[in-house]
């Protein structure tokens, strides 16, 4: 008897554990293929000579200490730079504030865990992070989405929902979840009067917002935008990482927030420091560089590769679709103008060698969308122009078979079929 | 107005989250303290020079790729390190049983939310250890503890409560949490015999064991112990580490179990692969060490010091304490014969330069208890022995404080105060 091919016992699962990873399928492609739907940052501005410098010289100094559980001077080196990043962004934060993580994604996790029991209310925009979807599932709660405009949540439409659920008793959210600068998938970015309009309702309805910052350094115009976290920080969790101006393979993220909950959310870790070892080897990449040049650079290269995929979609799609042009960030949010299912579209565009995220995957509810979305940070300037490209014939194709169905449908209706 | 002074709002937090860290206290010592407490490697014993290179050779080789979400060949090499060292003790795994974690402890946590809803029972050993105790409080469940005995949990008393709940329709545990090999903070090991009755019960009781085999690979006497796993692997999940045979500061472990709990295991890490650029580094460092000629460095070491601990213990407590000789692992388990509180012994003990663990830190509910945890990885033998030394003389001031005040109690009674 092979014990091993016995089943497991799938009955005592918790029931809150979505049934499928999010956009798991679109990791598998092709050689050949262009990815605009990875929401990776580009490998060649990766600081890896620095970095295999800063390795051998942490190792070296620090090695027994940073390999033990607490680390070396490394992780107190790291709070003390973030604290220093976040004051110039208009953040006051002392080391207390501050909790360092496993990217962001651990830190959705987290304050999902700190706040939410099954049948609590958590609410979104819509499309939001697929990853913050699925955190918020995993807790059990129920989640409620509001609709982003082209300065961002519609916090009108939000203000209703509270007042009306307070009106009836029903049950307030614990937490509002938002990317209020350079929207992932959206693009856009929240307006400053939507922004006091927003924390003001956090205050009146006592709820919390959950700020996800992750694009907030790459930003295309210059333009500064106040974190929700600086105009109400005892209402605010505030979420930012490494992976967009280091790189995401570090893993490291971070979370600011009332010392108070960050010794929650301390235990919550059950009492393991973040990748002491990575830590210490980041402190020292960090002593090493310099990082507003580096943070220049990205801008610069980031801001091109979005001009050169507005230009190609203005080329090949023309008025079948309408977008914001991001003014940061990585992501361009395409909107059909017609209501065609992306999910078909994301398919056929692999058999065209490219891919990109339907809509459905930034929704609560996993309905069919008229958009999709398309990542400029990953590939090269060749590639987004071949990419867009090819998901111009893709879709072209798409709506000759749509039709083609329609009109074979309609045929075989005539024929009695 | 100073707006960060504002209190947050606690009426909103999860009511599941442990108010107290645990074990935290310990950490605070003085430079010339003995650390008896730490339950950490010695670092002496890291392979520094070789994780030097490793890291040098593993971004040069992968850097661009490594430093990416998905990671370059290093997570793959190490899921097939794991697959082979598991089949050399008894595991029957393919890649598909395997999932790299933030060390055990994330294996821990990922497994209490796999099974566990706000409600459902988990079973444990008493003593056990303190941050399964802490994933379990998070998940709201109920935690019921069996004690230990020479041979490991008391597998009997175990039989008994799977059958008294079953006839009394009581709610039966969904998981039970178990350290056979090497016990932490027990230093015990389970007998064949009651792993095989063990296994059966979970199978006619309906329960996954979560086996903890942290210290497996810590064994001083040569002696092979068969996991849970390898006897029941669809009611088994099992978690290790590479924290006590390479480093803890790498933060690295891994989940064994039924591919169909490790596909909803992944789904619960959101997407995010485990440190893939810190993967990459332990990969080439795997591929450059003899891993077996280090374990048998690590194994004489540890077991040197473990008898350096036990002839300590024999020459400074005699008959006041009884301890099992630990046949692994780190730690060692002793217990008083009088009814003395070791959380004040703890506190005491501070005060002459030694850490140790009281016993109530490792128990669900907190109460006092005679045993303490001492633990003989961390500190050099010439400290050891000093360690002991200051305990013992902590020891006796104790014992005469405590027996001053009843004195005093007494005489005030006599006073009439
Ligand atoms: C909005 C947003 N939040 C969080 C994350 C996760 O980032 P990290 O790599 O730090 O886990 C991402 C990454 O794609 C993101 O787009
Ligand atoms: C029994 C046991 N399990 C798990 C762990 C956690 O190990 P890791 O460092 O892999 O998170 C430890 C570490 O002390 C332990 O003793």
């Amino acid at each position: 008897m092979n014990k091993s091919t016995h089943s497991p016992d799938l009955t005592l699962l918790s029931r809150y554990i979505p049934r499928t990873p999010s956009i798991g399928s679109t990791t598998v492609t092709h050689e050949d293929h262009v990815h605009l739907s990875f929401g990776f940052a580009a490998p060649s501005l990766f600081p890896l000579v620095e970095l295999e410098h800063a390795s051998g010289a942490a190792i070296r100094s620090h090695g027994q200490e940073a390999l033990q559980y607490a680390g070396a001077p490394g992780p107190a080196y790291i709070v003390n730079w973030i604290k220093e990043r976040a004051h110039r962004n208009g953040i006051d934060a002392t080391p207390n504030h501050i909790l360092v993580t496993y990217g962001a994604t651990q830190g959705l996790a987290l304050a999902a865990q700190l706040l939410l029991e099954p049948g609590d209310e958590v609410w979104t925009e819509a499309p939001t992070f697929f990853s913050a979807l699925q955190a918020f599932r995993l807790s059990g709660a129920h989640i409620r989405s509001f609709p982003l405009e082209a300065d961002g949540l519609n916090v009108e439409l939000l203000e209703q929902a509270l007042q009306q659920a307070r009106t009836a008793g029903r049950p307030m959210p614990k937490l509002l979840y938002t990317m209020p600068t350079y929207h992932n998938p959206g693009g856009v970015t929240l307006s400053v009067a939507k922004r006091h309009r927003l924390v003001e309702l956090a205050r009146e309805y006592h709820f919390y917002v959950l700020e996800d910052d992750a694009y907030g350094e790459l930003n295309f115009t210059g333009e500064l935008w106040p974190t929700l976290y600086s105009l109400a920080p005892e209402r605010t969790i505030y979420l930012n990482t490494f992976s967009k101006i280091i790189a995401p393979g570090l893993r490291l993220g971070w979370m600011i927030a009332h010392p108070q909950l960050i010794d929650r959310l301390r235990i919550l870790m059950l009492g393991g420091s973040t990748g002491v070892f990575t830590q210490e080897i980041v402190a020292t990449l960090l002593q090493h560089i310099d990082i507003d040049r580096h943070l220049e650079q990205l801008r610069t290269h980031y801001r091109e590769q979005r001009d050169v995929m507005a230009a190609a979609i203005d080329r090949h799609f023309g008025d079948a679709v309408y977008y914001v042009l991001p003014a940061g960030g990585f992501f361009l949010w395409l909107n059909f103008r017609e209501a065609i299912d992306t999910t078909s579209l994301q398919q056929r565009a692999l058999d065209y060698g490219v891919s990109i995220v339907d809509g459905r995957s930034f929704y609560p509810e996993r309905d069919v969308h008229h958009q999709l979305r398309l990542c400029f940070s990953y590939c090269s300037a060749e590639q987004i122009e071949q990419g867009i490209a090819r998901l111009a014939a893709a879709y072209r194709d798409d709506r000759a078979a749509e039709l083609g169905e329609v009109a074979l449908t309609a045929l075989e209706y005539h024929n009695g079929a």
